[in-house]
């Protein structure tokens, strides 16, 4: 874009005032990754406007522009995700909507109207102060809720009540025309036509922009426990998570990890973890509106999980033994981070979460390295790492992924449940879909983003 | 279609066989109607084939030479739409995939695997038969999976689980071109790709004909109750019903019923209602894992109803009674019709429900007439029913139609919660969303079936 370079910048200066359009690579260079592993993390590119718009409209203007001259464009979030989908590949304006935060929380419809830039810690925090909750915690609470939508971002605590999707009641976004959509509300039930919002939310800003949301809330449970239940075979535990479903019994969280690594990341807090019996091990989070309510649900888990082999299950009650525990689980990651090429997150029907460790540990052993896994055992959700090793051949990871896609696949699974396609598994990704579908899905790219300016090379294969 | 009759007829019959192939009208009146009032009720047209397929790969043939020879193609399922939906009103082939009803239960994974043509209360069957539940109760039960998915269907029972939306987890659809979509599966979270299979949940068979679906099941709770709470006053019942959600209990269903409309619906069914106290009613649905639980439910609701006005809650916890309760809330509308222009089901933000009714209350005023009202008020969803009146004017109905419409846009809602856009909103559907919203759904359309095969003069308005 060097040529237009003058003229384009000074629009967006006149559009967001100088102070919001920079320039300076070393003032972007927060701008330039997200949290994928370094080894497979894409490079961004030279040349690039970082443009903080405050307004819908100043993101109106900003789109209409770079359409016009066909500048790309890399909406960001809080860089939170894993797949490299906020990289600016190209070069471009990358858009960041961190100045639009507002949060109105509407306690009548039990409703947050959230502008895409506020975080999802601001969010949790908005609704505790109003007396309500956001039940969801997909990670970092850095993540914006822009973000979280473009993903569809599901995580740890998504078994009671569903991924992003299930929260979304409206949106407002902007197409690359620069023209506004306003879809759904603060509804509960909408059939009007077909389900635009519903196409957009997890489209990873490559169909519009998406500036402000209608988020469902729910009331704040008076009452939560954290349990967790040691087994020694992990056949067990996956067992017990079908088990406690048909008891009837909803945690928010149904968690499933192995000592060795909860131990690593616990020992990277400087924290302990409280169940050192059994190598796999199950971490239910539950609420409840009544001490009745919660005292049976935990012995109704314990009764289920001691039928099938569990040990002794821990309950932890108070707000800060549940808040470590909750913070240790979260660190898996970040303790592996330093030593992994690539985390992968297969999702497989849950009865066949046992199945698909399995094969993950099949194809451990013939390439000879380990290969951590943790997940949300509640939706089938499987956390695979593959780690760095020397003197392995140089296609060794990408061979270790492609089989462990393959077994996922054959097992009725998705390459993705949660971290989404990104610029990092589009190829892979378009092997493993339908001709059909990946035909209608760039169908539908052109029709929303017809020159093709929103994240390029994400999601869908160019060409 | 007059021309190519013979030959596609003798096509048909080679497809699906000569016993599956209908041409008499008098063998299809079932067919050319749905539960639309007759005076807003679209009418057939003529020279019409009823094809009744037994498989995908039979759906896929008769599509593709649908497509080819420009066919119009209506699918239709258990016939129970409210908006004229499944009426074929052009010249072509009508699809019903009623022999396609396989059920398979997977009770680990809390799941049904259901083809499109089983019904309603054949999947609620088969779910407890197995021990699990399928909370969601759109009305009649000879509604189809296939239907209740085309129409995103809501109903009685969405307030804790959601709509049927939040149920789908996979499906099996055929396009226009006879291609077959493999999307989602038993899989609880899946972000590969855009969602092509939200984008066709509430496409009413515009855009390719669902033949089988995975549905979320529950497990059934033990314990279940249906309470009756009567108010004075309609303002104090909607009140509650925030106040309710407030306080962290979230029942399956909260109605809003008037003393005289169930009454009538009671007396039509030759039983009786059983609170004559208050004219303005909350009927709420309880389930729960333990009696405990139950309890301090319905205690906390009559607490939080009393408080904003309520007369004494009644609880019945007997399956009979509980039972004959739903039935006859479910009655309401067939008690109405023979009476009624038109149903409307106009919903806006749960809070904005009472500015609503009282918007119908001034609008009946206006036009000298009682629009009778009931609805799901958990889910700001309100049935209004538009009356016969003699002395008249032709436009009268249109007219108050109109004057709902805009109130409910007016307080941030939509004109269709629930029904859908069918062939009766359309016109109006297209005059209440933005331009750029119609465009996007009209290129979607075209994407999906090019010749406009997939019942014309649907949704989305032609040309």
């Amino acid at each position: 874009m060097t040529g237009t370079n003058e003229k384009v910048l000074k629009k967006l200066e006149e559009t967001v005032g100088k102070d919001w359009v920079v320039t300076e690579r070393e003032f972007m260079e927060n701008y330039l990754q997200d949290e994928t592993p370094e080894s497979v993390r894409p490079s961004a590119a030279n040349d690039l406007i970082l443009v903080k718009p405050s307004s819908t409209e100043e993101v109106s203007q900003i789109l209409k522009l770079a359409n016009q001259e066909k500048i790309p464009v890399f909406p960001v979030g809080g860089r939170t995700g894993l797949v490299g989908a906020s990289v600016p590949t190209e070069p471009g304006i990358i858009l960041s909507l961190e100045r639009m935060k507002k949060i109105e929380i509407d306690r009548q419809n039990l409703m947050a109207i959230v502008e895409a830039g506020a975080t999802l810690g601001e969010l949790i925090e908005a609704s505790e102060a109003a007396g309500l909750f956001f039940p969801l915690h997909p990670g970092d609470e850095g993540a914006q809720i822009g973000g979280l939508i473009a993903t569809n971002a599901g995580g740890v605590r998504a078994v009671k009540y569903g991924v992003v999707r299930n929260y979304v009641k409206g949106i407002e976004a902007v197409l690359p025309t620069g023209e506004v959509l306003n879809l759904g509300g603060r509804l509960i039930k909408n059939n009007a036509g077909y389900d635009l919002m519903h196409l957009i939310i997890g489209s990873e800003g490559t169909l519009c922009v998406v500036t402000k949301a209608v988020i469902k809330l729910y009331a704040r449970s008076k009452f939560s426990a954290t349990l967790i239940v040691p087994f020694q075979r992990r056949f067990d535990a996956i067992k017990s998570v079908q088990a406690i479903l048909q008891s009837g019994v909803v945690p928010l969280a149904i968690e499933y990890v192995e000592l060795k690594e909860i131990n690593q990341a616990a020992e990277h807090l400087n924290e302990e973890w409280p169940v050192q019996e059994g190598k796999a091990q199950l971490m239910l989070i539950l609420t409840a509106i009544s001490e009745d309510e919660l005292l049976s649900a935990c012995e109704k888990i314990s009764e289920v999980c001691e039928k099938n082999g569990a040990g002794e299950t821990v309950i932890a009650e108070t707000k800060e033994e549940q808040d470590k525990i909750l913070r240790v689980r979260s660190n898996i990651y970040t303790t592996l981070k330093p030593q992994m090429i690539d985390i992968l997150d297969v999702t497989v029907p849950p009865s066949r979460l046992g199945d698909l460790m399995n094969a993950v540990d099949e194809i451990a052993r013939k390439h000879e390295t380990h290969l951590p896994v943790y997940g949300h055992a509640g939706d089938g959700n499987l956390h695979i790492h593959i780690m760095k090793e020397e003197d392995k051949p140089p296609d060794y990871a990408s061979k270790v992924k492609r089989e462990i896609y393959d077994a996922g696949i054959r097992l009725g699974g998705v390459i993705t449940g949660e971290h989404g396609i990104g610029k990092i598994r589009v190829d892979e990704f378009a092997l493993t879909i339908g001709e059909k579908e990946l035909s209608l899905m760039k169908g539908i790219k052109k029709l929303f983003d017809p020159n093709n300016i929103l994240n390029p090379g994400k999601v869908i294969p160019s060409g």
